[in-house]
């Protein structure tokens, strides 16, 4: 019997070899030196130094600072890569050459894994869009005539993606409250989540070549959860009519570690039924897997409890969101990340944003701490989120975590 | 006297030594290695080659293979290159070292000069905006509330940012008619060209540290034209609520040449009078000097010209943008463009977009080969500016050029 390793996961830990989530981190001793990691229970492995170690043809997309080259290199290497790492992780004839390069998780710095290029977000949860809109424009249709012909999305700011851990500073900007004669400027007064679940590209596509709903996997590499930080009161005086614009863009939180598709063949879902027929190039009802994912998300504020949003329950799919994205011809880059827009399922307790869960304010959110309707300096939130895996195992995500500092 | 030199820029041509607009280029014989290049009259000067021949101290920032080095060294080192540039395109001493260095401009390809970061589009010129508003909102105010206390801005898709010659696809997606029962799928039928200046930022700034009015020239390198090619039909079904998106995103135009903000001192204007006071963050009434650039803009299809937009004319300014765009705390990176939205004058022929000129399909321009609402397959638009120079000198914007082909 070998003794104790680090790689004898316990079972049910929903960071065994079956998940190997990847993300890019340094160590004390060398703080500029970025390495690929992948996540294996309460440990980083240092997959280059291994894949160096052992001669491995993948060392030249492992040994990097990013996950870029990894990401660009295309299904067939994402496949050929994670097959290696498994092995790496469960065959006991390679412990000697990898327990060495296992670092204990909560020594090592975990930083943004990847250099972010469009950064798209969407809207694709019908109970949030119908929330909102019966919040914004109770006097009109709760969803705009477009909603169900077309996964709305808009583009967001790539230079202000931030990995989990980083704070974020309250923004400032105009409001406008209805009755208020002119805009006045300060800190925000509605600050808010969105839970979300973001996905990032590997394969670039060319201009003026659309991709297909099919061919979802041949570009998108994995997904994670996002947490699109939202100011409503900037937000609802700025938006009309060209979108959000400042009310999102001081900092969107991402989780450290990106789950591969591969990891979550078993929590595919068909997504909700479609009450218009789509438009040939949204249409999957025929396509061979289907398009959702069964990711069972929990939002926590200060580590309590606050909503369970379901990823099961989003109208539009990743796919579909991808197809739309490029009918027009637009191209893809390595490293595009599209966020799913904010998660809520039918339930009250499963809405994705306080502006959701407090009704704009009008219901306070219980915490031990107190009251919130919408954020208050020093509060920390913390998505979390699990996915059923084979054989009644559970995928972890990495989770995605931040705390609201004074303007 | 010495034989006749390219460097004997004729009196009155717009690309003489006073303006020296920077940008990228490959040759035939390399056409791998990329290169910066400034513009001197009907030639492109091989800066780093010279800057290397000279052993000048700025070979590492001109000996690139894009002008990202040079925008993120900062303003000192702007207006040092500058100077050093200047003196060698004058100076006869250096003519010597010079001359091998020149190659005519029809002899080398042209590349996009900088390496985008995010791409941010305003909605400043308030002829432009009330047109729109008439146009698509005929029963409400043609102006949004917000708009004359803020400049209206949203982020668009970096990664289809082109340089100018690329062709430009016609692209397909969702339009649907009031009458339409449901949305129809197919190429674009309202394909039309936003005429604007786009500025490119150099020095970075820290998340959390909002950039003042005043600081504009500490950030901002220089300006160009940016053609930024929208499909209406496509942008009036999906825009509500989140804004524009496929309608953009297919691509945006720019110029090869990047006019440093240097060479247009001469040409700074202050803008419109304010109909109401500005928050101070905005409020530019006492600045040093006026945010406004005195650009006069050609638009020309197929080689005529169809309208003449004056940029003097915006409402809002570029440094009032940058102020805004960071107020919220978000970072600027080297390679951030954002651009200025579409330039429209008072007057009639003073309008940058088709959808004005023809008030969205009803009165047709008349052009040499037939009458245009929209753009047709083969059209080639084509922009041009100049701005007042010092002692009656012009300065010359590069144009921003590209042609539609069939979807």
């Amino acid at each position: 019997m070998p003794q104790q390793s680090p790689l004898d996961v316990p079972e049910g830990d929903p960071f065994g070899p079956h998940n190997l989530p990847y993300g890019v981190f340094t160590t004390p001793a060398e703080p500029e030196r970025r390495r690929v990691g992948v996540r294996i229970g309460g440990y980083v492995l240092d997959a280059g130094a291994v894949a160096v170690a052992l001669g491995s043809p993948y060392a030249g997309l492992l040994a990097q600072g990013s996950l870029n080259p990894l990401l660009a290199a295309g299904r067939t290497a994402w496949r050929d890569v994670r097959r290696a790492l498994t092995a790496w992780v469960t065959d006991p004839g390679h412990r000697g050459t990898v327990e060495p390069h296992l670092l204990p998780l909560d020594e090592v710095t975990l930083h943004l894994p990847y250099e972010v290029a469009d950064y798209v977000d969407f809207y694709a949860s019908e109970h949030h869009a119908t929330n909102v809109g019966r919040i914004f424009r109770p006097d009109g249709d709760a969803l705009t005539p477009n909603w169900k012909h077309l996964p709305i999305g808009y583009h967001g700011r790539s230079g202000t993606i931030v990995v989990s851990g980083t704070d974020v500073v309250r923004p400032s900007g105009q409001r406008k409250a209805p009755t208020d004669p002119a805009p006045v400027f300060g800190p925000s007064v509605k600050l808010d989540i969105e839970a979300e679940v973001g996905f990032v590209v590997g394969a670039p596509s060319q201009m003026g070549r659309p991709v297909a709903l099919g061919d979802f996997e041949e570009h998108v590499f994995g997904l994670f959860l996002l947490n699109d930080w939202s100011a409503r009161d900037i937000q609802a005086w700025e938006y009309v009519p060209l979108g959000p614009f400042l009310g999102k863009s001081f900092a969107t939180s991402v989780s450290a570690w990106v789950t591969p598709l591969e990891a979550l063949d078993a929590a595919r879902v068909a997504p909700p039924a479609r009450d218009f027929p789509l438009l040939p190039y949204l249409d999957d009802s025929e396509v061979d897997r289907p398009g959702g994912f069964d990711l069972r998300i929990t939002v926590s504020i200060n580590g309590q409890e606050v909503a369970r949003p379901p990823f099961a329950s989003m109208y539009w799919t990743a796919a579909q969101q991808l197809a739309h994205m490029t009918v027009n011809g637009a191209s893809l880059r390595t490293g595009d990340v599209f966020g799913s827009g904010t998660v809520s399922g039918p339930e009250v307790d499963e809405r994705g944003s306080l502006l959701e869960l407090t009704w704009n304010g009008r219901d306070a959110v219980e915490l031990a701490d107190g009251k919130r309707t919408f954020l208050e300096d020093g509060d920390t939130v913390t998505l979390t989120a699990w996915a059923p895996g084979a054989d009644g195992t559970r995928v972890g995500l990495g989770e995605v975590t931040g705390r609201i500092t004074a303007a």
